[in-house]
């Protein structure tokens, strides 16, 4: 039987990419992609049980956080991380006009934040135009000599332009963290473990303590970050990723017991293996 | 003199709102208010010194940190936050034809994040298109009976529009934080102090330790958020507001002392006063 995948389509994409490498490295049966508009809409497509599992970025290293994945995580509990893979983004210039000819420039806001310094050396005075994903704004600019895309390099095979400019990413290392999502927990321990926890109160020092209750079991806390509760100004929802050299069975029980006195909601994501992928 | 004050235009923006109200507060004489396309020609407008302050959007309480303005006083360590103001946000749904016939819907991301739920639930066909402001968005559906934008009350009647529906954002309370950036330290000591590090490693329990120097002077932080160092994965600035409700005078000093071991670079962003808007 086929593993419906889905992911932030049109094809061509970095999550493109990533759904295929992850699909292999997760040995799933007849992977089959499913292309969806909005990262919104391919988690929505998990969560309605329209396919068995769902690619999604997670993180960037010059952007960071992505946090429609993050809020989706904590607002639907059934929803956990099976794998995750580091992707090297590498962004080309694309367009069927010339660079000193170019009065547009389209990309996926993401994107565009990531080349600023190598547009505004280049084309300075072309106006920057938001997409849904970075292969859409491919898409919108075939055709125009007047128009430019920021993309991967394979989208602009896909669609028959030309590369004018490649890398162009400011930051030479700029990669992303896709995660594969399915609905069932995995059985199966990682490196890493997630979870996310809202505390009782904006107390003085209550983030202190739960922290302390992570380093108090021996536990490396690799990455924290905050979110609104969306309630009110000012209430947040952390989420930590920790180390599990150990792999320990048990190291969720025994955080449990920690932390669940000092939180209002806690919500563990799984834990996982990380695999990095090198550019050919 | 007049102070020329830079912000998210064009006119009819949040930020035009929060940055009148800012200038008020902040007795500002005769201010001069310049629209800038894009939140980083706002900070760029201000670094540059085209202009003596600048407002900006630094956290949502539903979508969260405004990256691009954390960035920026981070990379910036002459601009410094010099009072804040926490402005209400209604989302209004404007357009020139009825509910039952639009078919695109225009916004800024954070604003179309912001109603998703009332999107799904009136207008679940349409295509959601990004643009780099509120204000920009009305501009450009007017004279369509098929589009409409996301903006506030204020920027329909700018442009002659209908409202078809208000309040439509997804959550009642939602409201954004604006700050008032200058070139110059204050002199004045307010209710918080906002700062960021970065740690000399990622070595376990060293955030831990930050946080422990910041209880151990008895500060409640109020807010802590993570970003990218944009080196490498996995390498993180923190920034941090603590409440000041002695108004020590000392109080940068005692945490420098502490912090500064244990911190590759520090950087104080100001103590400044924080004011609430209600609305009409």
């Amino acid at each position: 039987m086929p593993t419906q995948v889905a992911y932030l389509g049109p094809k061509g994409t970095y999550a493109e990419q990533a759904a295929g490498y992850l699909a292999k490295l997760e040995k799933l049966s007849q992977p089959e992609f499913i292309p969806c508009c909005g990262l919104r809409s391919v988690i929505e497509h998990l969560v309605n049980k329209h396919c068995e599992a769902a690619v999604v970025p997670i993180e960037n290293s010059v952007e960071g956080g992505v946090t429609t994945t993050l809020d989706s995580l904590w607002a639907h509990p059934n929803l956990f991380i099976q794998r995750a893979l580091v992707l090297p983004i590498r962004h080309a210039f694309i367009s069927s006009g010339s660079l000193n000819e170019i009065t547009e420039v389209l990309s996926h806001p993401q994107a565009l934040a990531q080349c600023t310094d190598w547009l505004s050396n280049n084309v300075p005075n072309a106006i920057q135009l938001p997409t849904n994903s970075t292969s859409e704004a491919v898409r919108m600019v075939k055709g125009s000599k007047f128009r430019a895309a920021i993309a991967s390099k394979t989208s602009s095979e896909v669609e028959g332009l030309e590369n004018i400019a490649y890398p162009i990413n400011d930051v030479a290392g700029n990669c992303t963290r896709f995660v594969l999502l399915t609905n069932q927990k995995s059985d199966i321990t990682g490196d890493i473990a997630s979870f996310a926890f809202s505390l009782h109160a904006n107390k003085p020092g209550a983030l202190l303590k739960a922290l302390t209750c992570i380093a108090d079991l021996g536990l490396n806390m690799n990455r924290i970050e905050s979110r609104p509760s969306k309630r009110e100004l000012g209430e947040y929802i952390f989420f930590v990723d920790i180390d599990l050299q150990e792999k320990s069975i048990d190291t969720k029980d025994r955080l449990n017991k920690l932390l669940k006195p000092l939180c209002e909601n806690i919500i563990y994501f799984g834990s996982y293996v990380t695999s990095e992928m090198t550019l050919d």
